[in-house]
């Protein structure tokens, strides 16, 4: 299993970002070819001092979980995807970073 | 479900923190009460540039799920939450950002 991250930096009006977040961005997401899972982490607390890597609270991670690294390519060149990033850039483009990972659940 | 979020920066040793990581950290953290899910996410690439929340790309995202937040602080309070903990202070208490988050998963 492989998944793309969103995480979002706080944005200055976070009642208008979620009301496009759930009623324009989501349902374009959800097209993405491929998507297998789709989860999404509002952020409570931060219980560590900053890094140089996260630097400070995130807002939000959405998760995106695909079969594999050819299939999350697939899904981000397919017309679900192209939409999907195109609006984020719209309404959240220096807010976002994107990561993608390979994720392996740990057997308890 | 809730989840904790550990991001970790890219270590210096990166081979001597993916043997403790392995061998060490991972059985501890299973053995947190209450822990439902645990993902370890390997990150790739970072496809945008730096904003000021995630500063540069993450080496490492690891995602514990539990049922709600009284159950997530039980777990953190645990015995096997403080050894966990101690152990990560230990050998990446300057690599890691921990963030506890309400997570949706949305339907499809």
């Amino acid at each position: 299993m492989v998944a793309l991250y969103a995480i979002y930096k706080l944005p200055e009006d976070s009642a208008a970002f979620d009301d496009h977040y759930k009623t324009v961005h989501t349902p374009l997401v959800k097209t993405m070819e491929g998507l297998r899972k789709l989860e999404l982490s509002r952020v409570k607390r931060m219980l560590t001092p900053p890094t140089s890597t996260v630097a400070e609270q995130p807002y939000l991670l959405c998760t995106m979980y695909f079969d594999d690294m050819p299939a999350l390519k697939a899904a981000m060149a397919s017309p679900g995807g192209v939409a999907a990033a195109s609006d984020l850039m719209s309404f959240a483009g220096p807010l976002v970073s994107m990561v993608t990972a390979e994720v392996e659940e740990i057997s308890l």
